[in-house]
């Protein structure tokens, strides 16, 4: 069987392309990690020297301010040099291919890309060709994987629920589009979350996901039933297409999150989201800033997920 | 009476929205700080760790390059992690609201919120949304306020004639598109000044400006005879909209100021700018260039009132 | 004679704007220091205090991401603070000229300006009126000159082949609207190199360089025979016009490196090219990624080179 393309040879975390494949013990050491990064009040992230020398290099070819700049703050945490680069702007544009852009910044003693990219899999394909001193962080390719979302969104519900073998979970959306859904569910599992479910309706939430050990409800109140955790996810207008799509007031009618829906679930239910939020399409306002939402938190702890996961990567050998 | 929004219960300046309602104390405040920070030789900033370990966020929702450019290095000559978000391409462009952006930069421990907005009252409506821990600075909100220069303004002016108790100010120009004009009258008045006289054509500048302290002349002479200081302001024809409003060769033939006419300013006047210039339209190049032009000392100075504001606002609890 | 614009009274260097008219000394010195900044391994470059509290200011008026990644990183390396600048974006698009522009940023206690423009001679008439405390790096300027390119190619010349003066050097393509061709034959020259030799087609390579030192060759076999280094040069389609160019086809049919064509050239000699790289146009894919190319060596060594340029500049005073 072909070695997990993150892990070296000792089985050691050198690249974050995907929360698939990763087993328990990486993930609770990446979430034990940036634990340590998350001072008492949990307000305040540390600084710490663990990068210091080192350079960090954002490259979004697919533009996202807010995911590049939490990026950007970790790295600076870490105390490491972060260049960004515009790459719509830069040599690409000049016909120059992706590899060959990659293995230039390579040679400018880069230690760590971190990676946005529409395609699927462009991550990987750049962890194939860097230089073995360098390490991979994707930040978001395609409806593929988002794994510093999925792992702070576990951080999350660790820090508030404790223990994943007892956690009833629904992520509520547009499940078929989502990363975040994706990267989600092989953490939730891996880390022996008993019930998952995804809901939403038929043309955003695929009737089989069985495979992924999920199960699938395409009406809110039996998928939110007794959860422990709600995660709405984005309604992703900007990919979608087609007209069987639902309109953002069909969708929140059946499907929008608000007060007394939020009824179905446990009564100390904690709310997510991965914003930026739709207000009033996914969730209601009410929701957002009421008690049960967790959706500023899971900012704050992303920065501190972030910080482990550059550490661990940058501590290990190719 | 409501509470001047830039303070805390003890009077202590946690955000800075306007020279407007603050008193003498504190102007001069901010001013005796800024000294320390201007070296003996008037041209080195100096660098001083009061900020390590902090966040400063760069929040230009209207582009300015010179004036983020200023706040960037006096963050960092406060040893501050300076954080530059490119607004207009960020979440606000997916339809997030900017007080859902603001709480999210809010939840990535940011320390000082640095903004700049065509809309009036923006960084006001922010400060009253932002968490406890966070403090605003306007860098400049529509036609309303531009705090930081107004009050490099005044470093200027004390810089160059210590006393304002003894003063003829002259402020020529655009002031009705102006935010500089009015930071300047509300700190000028504040600070002492006994003759603040605001100059131009009625299309530029509202015959009854007495409520401000000011006094109103529609002709140059009578605006700057005798005058100390004379402010020549940009006219911001970017900003302008109407046939009435004068065209750059009529306003240069009555209120340009060319070494002829600043004779009728007092022999040791000096002019002042706040950039960028029009060369030819509201002053002659051989003033901007000559002995009396102070205008490169105020860039200058602009960092070291900056880095004391700065500093001042995140010495203070909300 | 009118002295050097590049150097002070006592012939230190205080600005790079091109490698024409600096002494095989000075282009030695630069060598030299640069070394020191390459580790054993000569992947990685070291980080050093030079320049810590000094300011660097990336003036890029004409976009280049990676020349201007290199400079802020080779001057974050020294532990400067780097400005980058969005010149586009900025006040001279409100129609400030270029030295208003300059004289502003000057006044912000800068210290070096690394200077891009599509203009010819803009880096040499923004250090002709800088503060006495400013040094102007040219990072490419028109066809005129690219003089930290010159010295990264001297330096990875030096690193593989040691000694200049028994070295038979090509410089192959686009000799006609390339500055890194200007900037190499005048540091090849100065440095003792006794055959230098231009290629390509005649609508590429003006007939009569020989007042340059070189020779011209019209076919790529006469032009690499028997030599130690070939230099080739990207086709430059986004600077050309005319109906006399050849197209990429014809290009790399006639001149094209290819294995078996770089077969003329000595069996140990090297292969370099400034980048971005088209490949199958100027160069062909098994080459690049071949033994003899050193064409990513040239990207490390360019950070060290570029180091070393800020380093010297900013120790001498004007």
């Amino acid at each position: 069987m072909a070695r997990n393309p993150q892990l070296n040879k000792n089985g050691e975390l050198i690249h974050l392309l995907s929360t698939e494949g990763l087993s328990r013990d990486i993930l609770t050491q990446i979430l034990d990690t940036a634990a340590n990064f998350v001072s008492v009040s949990d307000r305040e992230i540390k600084k710490v020297p663990l990068l210091r020398g080192k350079s960090v290099f954002n490259l979004f070819f697919e533009n996202s301010t807010r995911t590049r700049t939490t990026f950007d703050i970790a790295a600076t945490r870490l105390s490491a040099d972060v260049y960004t680069l515009d790459i719509a702007r830069s040599s690409t544009a000049k016909g120059e291919s992706l590899l060959d852009t990659i293995a230039n910044l390579s040679a400018m003693a880069a230690d760590i890309f971190v990676v946005r990219h529409s395609e699927s899999g462009a991550p990987y394909l750049i962890s194939q060709h860097v230089a073995p001193h360098v390490h991979v962080v994707n930040a978001g390719d395609g409806r593929h994987a988002h794994p510093t979302q999925g792992l702070l969104d576990m951080y999350t519900i660790r820090h508030y629920k404790k223990d994943f073998t007892q956690l009833s979970v629904a992520i509520v959306g547009d499940v078929l589009h989502s990363r975040v859904a994706r990267s989600d569910i092989h953490a939730l599992t891996t880390l022996g979350c008993p019930d998952v479910r995804v809901v939403g309706p038929r043309t955003l939430v695929p009737g089989d996901l069985s495979h992924m050990g999920v199960r699938v409800c395409h009406t809110l109140e039996e998928g939110i039933k007794d959860c422990d955790v709600v995660i709405t996810l984005r309604l992703q207008n900007e990919r979608m297409s087609g007209a069987l799509l639902p309109s953002s007031q069909e969708y929140f009618k059946s499907f929008g999150l608000t007060t007394e829906r939020l009824r179905w679930a446990k009564p100390d239910a904690i709310v997510m989201h991965p914003g930026p939020i739709n207000r009033g399409v996914e969730i209601d306002s009410a929701v957002v800033d009421g008690p049960q939402s967790v959706i500023l938190s899971q900012v704050t702890f992303g920065i501190a997920v972030r910080m482990a996961v550059m550490g661990i990567v940058a501590s290990h050998d190719a």
